[in-house]
């Protein structure tokens, strides 16, 4: 099982890719999990490390993948 | 079964968005499509018409997902 991170931030357009685009990944093979960096600061770090520039990010197998664009991860932290 | 046409032209952002975000997606939910727009340009019109504007890009029930970012679309037609 694989592990796939959803970084957000609440906005509309991480909303819309969270209801789309996140719930379309294969539950049987990643292991989902939805971050939202404005209510979980201490781990913005973690999606820094894993290349995530901006929100809405999905981090599959540690490559971070941007999805359109809410907001940047320097206007989180 | 809805439908995901994944767009691409190619790029080495796009073969990774491919392997790893695609390839991630519930095959049980959705029927995938993959488009390589260099190669067929009858397709273009389709892509922009979902509101495509670069790949690697994803479209999901008619919305569009840019995943990082490979090439315009205009640089494409």
């Amino acid at each position: 099982m694989s592990k796939a991170v959803f970084f957000h931030a609440g906005c509309p357009v991480c909303v819309s890719a969270e209801q789309n685009l996140a719930n379309a990944i294969d539950p049987k093979r990643y292991q989902i999990e939805s971050v939202h960096l404005g209510e979980d600061k201490s781990r913005i770090e973690e999606a820094r490390a894993a290349g995530v520039k901006s929100v809405p990010a999905l981090v599959l197998d540690g490559s971070a993948y941007h999805i359109n664009f809410g907001a940047a991860l320097s206007d989180l932290g």
